[in-house]
């Protein structure tokens, strides 16, 4: 198998890591969050802004593109970095979770999963096969397995079989895609929600089919805190070293930053970039409700740390009045700083886990914060 | 009265003519295209991908402003440059239009106009002194008398009264605005439908009271175009050589031809900026409207001549997804499309009248619109 990922340095006092991941468009240093470009864009952002914020790469939804446009557009095109022209790594889910989180009527069997489109009813069955083809074809940088997610709570009982049809359906998917001797890496996705035993089950399946990078999924929607933390740290015991660790939706930067500890390495989140379209922005001293009345004349930028295009030409003031007034700016604007905020903590993070100041830096940040 | 317009070049065989208008946020080379910033920011771009695309100035509505975020806040934040970190030229216009098209309720009487605001109901009187103390405040470079706006077609006997009162406001704006020893520019506006004789009254009314700078007001609404090449024709020979002089909100390309073939020095229009949020594209070769169907595997740039970065990056195709799937970045890439199309041609125009070259222009983008 293909070494892709390197560590450059681990911190002493931690699990955290810094490292590289090498994929066909190029590296990726980790630790690394990829905002999140659903439909083939980062709302409220074109490429050339997104880049001059550091971004390394962007998450889209198979799920979606397979809708709309559609395989046949898809692959007239040239893949994905064609047609949406972005040529830096691209990593594309599964669609798992869109279709158990979007579709009205799900059904899922050995097979597959079968399922209505949301958009007008239209019924579709995708197996685990099909969901590697449709990557295939997009041709992103990084491929994930279909996985069978369950809600939070959910019985062990459910849960077992969610557990043990992931392991099927990861095999079958490394199966399939070894059948295109493609350059693109696969990732599987692990599934058992809190209950260690299941998680511990589910990677030690993964492993076993050996995929390029390992996920864990279905975490980040309702479990406590402590719960989370504890299977973080466990899993980051049985995952091995030298592949690269991809904790899935999670975007709060607190958990990010527990997260890295323990060892993982990418992130995604619509966290940055919803927000910024809802008026909620993140600075240096904690949240910023753009809407509120007490910043109709306040001159002061959003944050006065901040280094971005946002905070070094405008006030709250403005913002507040373009958020106001719906102005297509606002979200622009907002989702400058708000994928800067999160964009330059990665940045400081990989600086402080080369320098092994990572422990420091955390205190720094997470006393800040009180982002729920 | 300080000399604000220097003209560097006339054409040969018609009354186009290049100049610069000096303002005290620096100068703007004619004939300009003024973007519109109703609101204080261009709808879909940031202020620096606007500078980018070489735009000069941009217009704010006072009747905008003054509403929200009111005088107060503008006047506590430093005045519209200061607001909205534009530091480039700026033209209010005096809220006229806005008053007369959007307000349920409008009484115009000799001291002013009372109307409802168009947001709550309030009840709202301004004098045209009330509308110089508002830009004053405002700080913008060019500032627009308040005038009596009529649709059209309107009775001679009715417009006749409204180029009365106009020039009557008109008075008092100059002598209201003399108290201020502003370093701003004062234009009066025109009024008078295509009534020559009305027109005529009014422009003269205007040259005797002396301004920085003279507008058409009240065209571009449905009159024959016949009627408005006759009017601008008319005005042109009227109108001293040495002042700059503006048709307000006139935007089809083919009609921008013809006015700064009369000797038009200004424009300022929604049309490039609202059609490109609606999907509707200006090319070299005509219209794009990128909804259709036929787009959806175009792989090809909207416009193969042109150099922004929207069809320098990508193909109708994606741009066809972005805007079927109501992304934000559909109505940004479209309007540094449609911007930069309008600012191109623009500074084509300055060029060719310095050539003395504007005919053979003229001809060659003229043949291909088809734009009404």
């Amino acid at each position: 198998m293909k070494k892709t990922f390197k560590i450059k340095a681990s911190d002493s006092s931690s699990s955290a890591r810094a490292g590289i991941i090498h994929t066909p468009h190029g590296p990726i240093e980790t630790p690394a969050f990829a905002p999140v470009a659903s439909q083939g864009t980062i709302k409220g952002l074109p490429h050339n802004l997104l880049q001059s914020l550091g971004a390394q790469l962007i998450l889209v939804n198979s799920y979606h593109l397979f809708l709309r446009p559609g395989m046949d557009t898809l692959s007239q095109l040239g893949g994905i970095h064609s047609f949406i022209s972005w040529q830096k790594p691209i990593l594309s889910d599964s669609g798992g979770f869109q279709i158990y989180s979007l579709s009205p009527l799900v059904k899922v069997k050995k097979e597959g999963v079968k399922f209505t489109s949301h958009l007008d009813g239209t019924k579709i069955f995708l197996s685990p096969e099909d969901v590697i083809e449709i990557q295939v074809k997009l041709g992103s940088d990084i491929m994930m397995t279909l996985d069978h997610f369950l809600p939070f709570p959910s019985s062990k009982e459910k849960m077992k079989k969610a557990v043990e049809l992931t392991s099927h359906w990861a095999k079958r998917s490394k199966d399939a895609f070894l059948q295109h001797y493609s350059s693109q890496l696969l990732w599987g996705i692990s599934q058992g929600s809190v209950y260690w035993d299941l998680r511990k089950e589910s990677i030690e399946d993964l492993l076993e089919i050996e995929f390029d990078g390992y996920a864990l999924g279905g975490l980040g929607i309702g479990e406590p805190k402590s719960q989370l933390k504890e299977i973080l740290e466990k899993a980051g015991s049985l995952l091995p070293e030298d592949k690269p660790r991809y904790l899935m939706g999670i975007g709060y930067i607190n958990d990010i930053l527990e997260a890295v500890e323990r060892g993982i390495d990418l992130f995604d989140c619509v966290l940055p970039t919803r927000n910024a379209r809802n008026g909620t922005l993140f600075t240096s001293k904690g949240k910023v409700v753009i809407k509120n009345l007490k910043y109709a004349q306040d001159q002061r930028p959003l944050d006065e740390e901040c280094s971005c295009y946002t905070c070094q030409n405008f006030s709250r003031a403005y913002l507040r009045h373009l958020y106001e007034r719906q102005e297509i700016s606002s979200a622009i604007l907002n989702t400058i700083h708000n994928l800067h905020f999160y964009l330059d903590i990665f940045s400081k993070i990989r600086q402080a886990i080369q320098s092994n100041l990572y422990h420091s830096l955390k205190c720094s940040i997470i006393d800040k914060k009180e982002e729920e």
